[in-house]
Protein backbone atom coordinates (compact mmCIF):
# COMPACT_ATOMS: atom_id res chain seq x y z
CA UNK A 1 0.00 0.00 0.00
CA UNK A 2 1.74 3.07 -0.74
CA UNK A 3 2.78 5.64 1.67
CA UNK A 4 0.08 8.52 1.35
CA UNK A 5 0.04 12.00 3.50
CA UNK A 6 -3.08 12.64 2.65
CA UNK A 7 -4.72 9.50 3.09
CA UNK A 8 -8.14 8.61 3.62
CA UNK A 9 -8.50 7.09 7.85
CA UNK A 10 -5.70 9.31 8.97
CA UNK A 11 -6.69 11.82 11.66
CA UNK A 12 -6.90 15.31 9.94
CA UNK A 13 -4.38 17.32 11.35
CA UNK A 14 -6.29 20.85 12.93
CA UNK A 15 -4.46 23.48 12.40
CA UNK A 16 -2.45 25.44 15.14
CA UNK A 17 -5.36 28.07 15.06
CA UNK A 18 -8.11 25.66 15.60
CA UNK A 19 -6.24 24.05 18.36
CA UNK A 20 -5.87 26.97 20.53
CA UNK A 21 -9.19 28.15 20.27
CA UNK A 22 -10.52 24.64 20.92
CA UNK A 23 -8.60 24.52 23.70
CA UNK A 24 -9.61 28.32 25.32
CA UNK A 25 -13.36 27.23 25.04
CA UNK A 26 -13.29 23.84 26.20
CA UNK A 27 -11.42 25.61 29.53
CA UNK A 28 -14.30 28.66 29.54
CA UNK A 29 -17.31 25.90 29.21
CA UNK A 30 -16.12 23.56 31.85
CA UNK A 31 -14.21 26.02 34.14
CA UNK A 32 -15.39 29.67 33.16
CA UNK A 33 -13.21 32.56 32.00
CA UNK A 34 -10.84 32.51 35.48
CA UNK A 35 -9.44 29.35 33.94
CA UNK A 36 -8.69 30.73 30.39
CA UNK A 37 -4.93 32.15 30.08
CA UNK A 38 -2.05 31.54 27.64
CA UNK A 39 -0.49 29.05 30.20
CA UNK A 40 -3.54 26.79 30.39
CA UNK A 41 -4.21 26.96 26.87
CA UNK A 42 -0.84 25.94 26.40
CA UNK A 43 -1.10 23.03 28.56
CA UNK A 44 -4.94 22.05 27.41
CA UNK A 45 -4.06 22.36 23.37
CA UNK A 46 -0.56 21.01 23.02
CA UNK A 47 1.05 24.05 21.43
CA UNK A 48 3.54 25.70 22.78
CA UNK A 49 3.57 29.24 24.57
CA UNK A 50 5.72 30.96 22.37
CA UNK A 51 3.37 30.27 19.48
CA UNK A 52 0.31 31.22 21.05
CA UNK A 53 1.89 34.49 21.86
CA UNK A 54 2.81 35.13 18.22
CA UNK A 55 -0.70 34.87 17.46
CA UNK A 56 -2.53 36.73 20.76
CA UNK A 57 -0.63 39.71 22.66
CA UNK A 58 -1.76 38.31 25.85
CA UNK A 59 -4.77 36.45 27.54
CA UNK A 60 -7.46 39.71 27.03
CA UNK A 61 -6.85 39.01 22.89
CA UNK A 62 -7.19 35.32 23.29
CA UNK A 63 -10.53 36.21 25.35
CA UNK A 64 -11.75 39.45 22.51
CA UNK A 65 -11.00 36.25 20.19
CA UNK A 66 -13.29 33.46 22.07
CA UNK A 67 -15.91 36.38 22.46
CA UNK A 68 -15.95 36.99 18.93
CA UNK A 69 -17.20 34.06 18.05
CA UNK A 70 -18.64 32.61 21.41
CA UNK A 71 -22.79 33.23 20.34
CA UNK A 72 -23.72 33.18 16.30
CA UNK A 73 -25.98 35.23 14.84
CA UNK A 74 -29.04 33.78 15.04
CA UNK A 75 -30.19 31.52 11.94
CA UNK A 76 -32.55 31.80 9.84
CA UNK A 77 -36.28 30.62 11.32
CA UNK A 78 -38.14 27.98 9.97
CA UNK A 79 -41.61 27.95 9.29
CA UNK A 80 -42.96 25.75 11.58
CA UNK A 81 -46.21 25.09 14.06
CA UNK A 82 -45.91 26.82 17.21
CA UNK A 83 -45.85 23.53 19.09
CA UNK A 84 -42.52 22.80 17.34
CA UNK A 85 -41.34 26.58 17.00
CA UNK A 86 -40.81 26.66 20.38
CA UNK A 87 -39.09 23.95 20.67
CA UNK A 88 -36.79 24.97 17.67
CA UNK A 89 -36.13 28.34 19.96
CA UNK A 90 -35.85 26.35 22.58
CA UNK A 91 -33.01 24.06 21.35
CA UNK A 92 -31.30 27.26 19.84
CA UNK A 93 -31.21 28.54 23.44
CA UNK A 94 -29.83 25.03 24.74
CA UNK A 95 -27.17 25.41 22.17
CA UNK A 96 -26.04 28.47 23.66
CA UNK A 97 -26.34 28.00 27.22
CA UNK A 98 -25.02 24.20 27.13
CA UNK A 99 -22.23 24.37 24.09
CA UNK A 100 -20.85 27.81 23.81
CA UNK A 101 -20.68 29.15 27.40
CA UNK A 102 -21.11 25.98 29.33
CA UNK A 103 -21.65 25.12 32.73
CA UNK A 104 -18.30 27.02 33.84
CA UNK A 105 -19.21 30.43 31.95
CA UNK A 106 -22.67 30.33 33.41
CA UNK A 107 -22.08 30.09 36.97
CA UNK A 108 -19.08 32.94 36.35
CA UNK A 109 -21.93 35.20 34.83
CA UNK A 110 -24.50 34.33 37.67
CA UNK A 111 -21.32 34.92 40.33
CA UNK A 112 -20.03 37.68 38.40
CA UNK A 113 -16.93 36.79 39.05
CA UNK A 114 -15.46 38.44 36.22
CA UNK A 115 -17.65 41.61 35.37
CA UNK A 116 -15.70 42.67 31.96
CA UNK A 117 -16.57 38.59 31.29
CA UNK A 118 -20.49 39.29 32.33
CA UNK A 119 -20.57 42.44 30.58
CA UNK A 120 -19.60 41.26 27.47
CA UNK A 121 -21.02 37.85 27.38
CA UNK A 122 -24.61 39.67 28.41
CA UNK A 123 -24.43 42.29 25.46
CA UNK A 124 -23.79 39.41 23.22
CA UNK A 125 -26.95 37.36 24.72
CA UNK A 126 -29.41 39.77 24.70
CA UNK A 127 -28.79 40.96 20.91
CA UNK A 128 -29.15 36.84 19.88
CA UNK A 129 -32.50 37.22 21.94
CA UNK A 130 -33.54 40.76 20.59
CA UNK A 131 -33.13 38.51 16.96
CA UNK A 132 -35.75 36.04 18.50
CA UNK A 133 -38.06 38.38 20.14
CA UNK A 134 -38.17 39.57 16.66
CA UNK A 135 -39.04 36.32 15.35
CA UNK A 136 -41.72 35.59 17.57
CA UNK A 137 -43.04 39.36 17.08
CA UNK A 138 -43.45 38.13 13.44
CA UNK A 139 -45.81 35.38 14.64
CA UNK A 140 -47.75 37.65 17.15
CA UNK A 141 -47.98 39.78 13.65
CA UNK A 142 -49.51 36.48 11.79
CA UNK A 143 -51.51 35.28 14.36
CA UNK A 144 -49.64 31.91 15.44
CA UNK A 145 -49.18 33.24 18.76
CA UNK A 146 -51.76 35.02 20.95
CA UNK A 147 -51.76 38.82 20.76
CA UNK A 148 -50.93 38.95 24.30
CA UNK A 149 -47.93 37.03 24.25
CA UNK A 150 -44.85 38.93 25.20
CA UNK A 151 -42.00 37.28 23.54
CA UNK A 152 -39.40 38.09 26.04
CA UNK A 153 -41.12 36.47 28.40
CA UNK A 154 -41.09 33.54 27.06
CA UNK A 155 -37.84 33.12 26.20
CA UNK A 156 -37.05 33.91 29.87
CA UNK A 157 -39.34 30.27 30.64
CA UNK A 158 -37.44 29.03 27.97
CA UNK A 159 -33.84 30.18 28.94
CA UNK A 160 -34.93 29.15 32.62
CA UNK A 161 -36.35 25.81 32.07
CA UNK A 162 -32.64 24.96 30.96
CA UNK A 163 -31.05 26.94 33.82
CA UNK A 164 -32.96 25.15 36.45
CA UNK A 165 -32.50 21.23 34.73
CA UNK A 166 -28.71 22.26 35.17
CA UNK A 167 -28.96 23.46 38.84
CA UNK A 168 -31.49 21.04 40.35
CA UNK A 169 -29.48 17.87 37.96
CA UNK A 170 -26.38 18.79 36.90
CA UNK A 171 -27.66 18.36 33.25
CA UNK A 172 -31.20 18.08 31.73
CA UNK A 173 -32.71 15.03 31.82
CA UNK A 174 -34.42 13.14 29.51
CA UNK A 175 -37.30 14.73 27.69
CA UNK A 176 -36.86 17.89 29.50
CA UNK A 177 -37.18 20.04 26.52
CA UNK A 178 -40.51 18.15 25.09
CA UNK A 179 -42.27 18.87 28.84
CA UNK A 180 -40.91 22.51 28.91
CA UNK A 181 -42.74 23.26 25.25
CA UNK A 182 -46.22 20.90 26.37
CA UNK A 183 -46.73 23.50 29.33
CA UNK A 184 -46.02 26.41 27.03
CA UNK A 185 -48.20 25.88 23.88
CA UNK A 186 -51.06 26.65 25.64
CA UNK A 187 -49.44 29.78 27.10
CA UNK A 188 -49.05 31.30 23.74
CA UNK A 189 -51.51 30.56 22.22
CA UNK A 190 -54.53 30.38 24.05
CA UNK A 191 -55.91 33.97 25.08
CA UNK A 192 -55.45 34.82 29.04
CA UNK A 193 -58.50 34.93 31.73
CA UNK B 1 -32.43 59.60 81.29
CA UNK B 2 -31.34 56.78 83.24
CA UNK B 3 -29.02 54.22 81.61
CA UNK B 4 -30.63 51.13 80.94
CA UNK B 5 -28.68 48.26 79.19
CA UNK B 6 -32.25 47.23 78.00
CA UNK B 7 -33.47 50.43 76.94
CA UNK B 8 -35.23 50.67 73.40
CA UNK B 9 -33.44 52.54 70.65
CA UNK B 10 -29.72 50.30 71.68
CA UNK B 11 -29.32 47.44 68.86
CA UNK B 12 -29.44 44.49 70.37
CA UNK B 13 -26.05 42.53 70.81
CA UNK B 14 -26.41 39.48 68.52
CA UNK B 15 -24.67 36.53 70.22
CA UNK B 16 -22.10 35.06 68.90
CA UNK B 17 -23.83 31.92 67.81
CA UNK B 18 -26.48 33.81 65.41
CA UNK B 19 -22.94 36.34 64.60
CA UNK B 20 -20.96 33.28 63.37
CA UNK B 21 -23.77 31.64 61.12
CA UNK B 22 -25.02 34.77 59.51
CA UNK B 23 -21.25 35.53 58.71
CA UNK B 24 -20.99 31.99 57.17
CA UNK B 25 -24.17 32.44 55.54
CA UNK B 26 -23.26 35.89 54.08
CA UNK B 27 -19.99 34.05 52.60
CA UNK B 28 -21.80 31.56 51.29
CA UNK B 29 -24.73 33.58 49.18
CA UNK B 30 -21.96 36.29 48.12
CA UNK B 31 -19.24 33.79 47.07
CA UNK B 32 -20.19 30.10 47.49
CA UNK B 33 -18.94 27.13 49.74
CA UNK B 34 -15.40 28.13 48.81
CA UNK B 35 -15.48 31.22 50.70
CA UNK B 36 -16.56 29.75 53.96
CA UNK B 37 -13.96 28.62 56.19
CA UNK B 38 -12.83 29.71 60.07
CA UNK B 39 -10.51 32.30 59.16
CA UNK B 40 -12.82 33.94 56.74
CA UNK B 41 -16.18 33.46 58.75
CA UNK B 42 -13.84 35.12 61.73
CA UNK B 43 -12.83 38.08 59.63
CA UNK B 44 -16.37 38.70 58.51
CA UNK B 45 -18.18 38.63 62.44
CA UNK B 46 -15.46 39.56 64.34
CA UNK B 47 -15.48 36.32 66.11
CA UNK B 48 -12.14 34.91 67.53
CA UNK B 49 -11.08 32.04 65.96
CA UNK B 50 -10.95 30.21 68.78
CA UNK B 51 -14.13 30.96 69.73
CA UNK B 52 -15.32 29.55 66.45
CA UNK B 53 -13.11 26.03 67.49
CA UNK B 54 -14.65 25.75 70.45
CA UNK B 55 -18.24 25.65 68.63
CA UNK B 56 -17.48 23.82 65.50
CA UNK B 57 -14.67 21.62 64.87
CA UNK B 58 -13.35 22.58 61.61
CA UNK B 59 -14.63 24.04 58.43
CA UNK B 60 -16.97 20.88 57.98
CA UNK B 61 -18.67 21.40 60.67
CA UNK B 62 -19.95 24.38 60.37
CA UNK B 63 -20.89 23.79 56.63
CA UNK B 64 -23.06 21.29 58.06
CA UNK B 65 -24.71 23.68 60.65
CA UNK B 66 -25.39 25.77 57.77
CA UNK B 67 -26.84 23.00 55.54
CA UNK B 68 -29.24 22.42 58.54
CA UNK B 69 -30.76 25.44 58.59
CA UNK B 70 -30.57 26.15 54.32
CA UNK B 71 -33.51 25.28 53.32
CA UNK B 72 -36.52 25.55 55.82
CA UNK B 73 -39.59 22.74 55.31
CA UNK B 74 -42.20 24.16 52.98
CA UNK B 75 -44.94 26.68 54.91
CA UNK B 76 -48.34 25.83 55.26
CA UNK B 77 -49.45 26.71 51.39
CA UNK B 78 -52.55 29.24 51.58
CA UNK B 79 -55.57 29.15 50.26
CA UNK B 80 -55.69 31.16 46.98
CA UNK B 81 -56.52 31.41 43.03
CA UNK B 82 -54.61 29.89 40.93
CA UNK B 83 -52.57 32.93 39.95
CA UNK B 84 -51.76 34.03 43.18
CA UNK B 85 -51.11 30.59 44.51
CA UNK B 86 -48.48 30.47 41.57
CA UNK B 87 -47.46 33.41 42.82
CA UNK B 88 -46.60 32.02 46.37
CA UNK B 89 -45.13 29.25 44.89
CA UNK B 90 -42.83 31.36 43.09
CA UNK B 91 -41.63 33.87 45.83
CA UNK B 92 -41.56 30.94 47.92
CA UNK B 93 -38.68 29.24 45.22
CA UNK B 94 -37.28 32.81 45.07
CA UNK B 95 -36.62 33.15 48.71
CA UNK B 96 -34.81 29.83 48.12
CA UNK B 97 -32.28 31.34 45.38
CA UNK B 98 -32.05 34.34 46.27
CA UNK B 99 -31.67 35.17 50.48
CA UNK B 100 -30.27 31.57 51.23
CA UNK B 101 -28.35 30.15 48.14
CA UNK B 102 -27.33 33.34 46.33
CA UNK B 103 -25.39 34.14 43.48
CA UNK B 104 -22.55 32.56 45.17
CA UNK B 105 -23.90 29.11 46.38
CA UNK B 106 -25.81 28.81 42.94
CA UNK B 107 -23.18 29.31 41.08
CA UNK B 108 -20.98 27.03 42.55
CA UNK B 109 -23.69 24.42 42.21
CA UNK B 110 -23.97 24.97 38.15
CA UNK B 111 -20.01 24.93 38.22
CA UNK B 112 -20.10 21.46 40.67
CA UNK B 113 -17.09 23.49 41.97
CA UNK B 114 -17.68 21.58 45.28
CA UNK B 115 -19.16 18.46 44.71
CA UNK B 116 -20.10 17.26 48.30
CA UNK B 117 -22.01 20.73 48.61
CA UNK B 118 -23.94 20.48 44.98
CA UNK B 119 -25.42 17.00 46.57
CA UNK B 120 -26.17 18.07 49.62
CA UNK B 121 -27.90 21.15 48.61
CA UNK B 122 -30.19 19.26 45.69
CA UNK B 123 -31.45 16.63 47.99
CA UNK B 124 -32.18 19.64 50.37
CA UNK B 125 -33.66 21.28 47.03
CA UNK B 126 -34.93 18.20 45.78
CA UNK B 127 -36.77 17.79 49.10
CA UNK B 128 -38.79 21.09 49.33
CA UNK B 129 -39.86 21.03 46.06
CA UNK B 130 -41.64 17.80 46.43
CA UNK B 131 -43.75 19.00 48.87
CA UNK B 132 -44.37 21.86 47.00
CA UNK B 133 -45.39 19.10 44.28
CA UNK B 134 -47.52 17.69 46.91
CA UNK B 135 -49.53 20.83 47.52
CA UNK B 136 -49.77 20.51 43.43
CA UNK B 137 -51.26 17.64 43.37
CA UNK B 138 -53.87 18.37 45.51
CA UNK B 139 -54.65 21.28 43.34
CA UNK B 140 -55.14 18.69 40.60
CA UNK B 141 -57.06 16.56 42.72
CA UNK B 142 -59.29 19.25 43.31
CA UNK B 143 -60.17 20.91 39.70
CA UNK B 144 -58.23 23.79 40.35
CA UNK B 145 -55.45 22.65 38.02
CA UNK B 146 -55.59 21.12 35.00
CA UNK B 147 -55.50 17.33 35.14
CA UNK B 148 -52.48 17.18 32.60
CA UNK B 149 -50.52 19.64 34.32
CA UNK B 150 -47.05 17.79 35.82
CA UNK B 151 -46.62 19.44 38.74
CA UNK B 152 -42.63 19.61 38.98
CA UNK B 153 -42.14 20.74 35.17
CA UNK B 154 -44.01 23.72 36.31
CA UNK B 155 -41.46 23.78 39.59
CA UNK B 156 -39.11 23.79 36.74
CA UNK B 157 -40.00 26.87 35.06
CA UNK B 158 -40.21 28.88 38.72
CA UNK B 159 -37.09 28.30 39.34
CA UNK B 160 -35.92 28.93 35.62
CA UNK B 161 -37.73 32.24 35.82
CA UNK B 162 -35.42 33.86 38.15
CA UNK B 163 -32.60 32.33 37.10
CA UNK B 164 -33.08 33.30 33.77
CA UNK B 165 -33.45 37.22 35.26
CA UNK B 166 -30.09 36.40 37.46
CA UNK B 167 -28.01 35.34 34.18
CA UNK B 168 -29.56 38.19 31.59
CA UNK B 169 -29.67 40.70 34.33
CA UNK B 170 -27.52 39.72 37.65
CA UNK B 171 -30.76 40.62 39.59
CA UNK B 172 -34.82 40.21 38.74
CA UNK B 173 -36.40 43.17 37.16
CA UNK B 174 -39.18 45.01 38.51
CA UNK B 175 -42.32 43.24 37.62
CA UNK B 176 -40.64 39.48 36.45
CA UNK B 177 -42.88 37.53 38.90
CA UNK B 178 -45.63 39.27 37.63
CA UNK B 179 -44.79 38.34 33.71
CA UNK B 180 -44.07 35.02 34.50
CA UNK B 181 -47.12 34.29 36.73
CA UNK B 182 -49.43 35.76 33.57
CA UNK B 183 -47.96 33.76 31.48
CA UNK B 184 -48.06 30.63 33.01
CA UNK B 185 -51.59 30.84 34.11
CA UNK B 186 -53.35 29.81 31.73
CA UNK B 187 -51.08 27.11 30.69
CA UNK B 188 -51.92 25.52 33.87
CA UNK B 189 -55.35 25.93 34.06
CA UNK B 190 -56.52 25.11 30.25
CA UNK B 191 -56.54 22.20 28.94
CA UNK B 192 -53.73 21.20 26.21
CA UNK B 193 -54.83 20.82 22.53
Amino acid sequence: MPHSTTGRGRPRLESTDQRILQAARELLREKGPAAVNIDSVAARSGVARTTIYRRYRGRDELMNAILEQLIDPAPVAPDLPVSEKLRWVLDRIRDILENRLGPGATAAIIANSDPEFTTAVRARLANRLSSLTELMNLDIKSGRLHATVDPDTVLGLLIGAYLAELLRFGSPRDGWMDRAVALLTPAVTQPRD
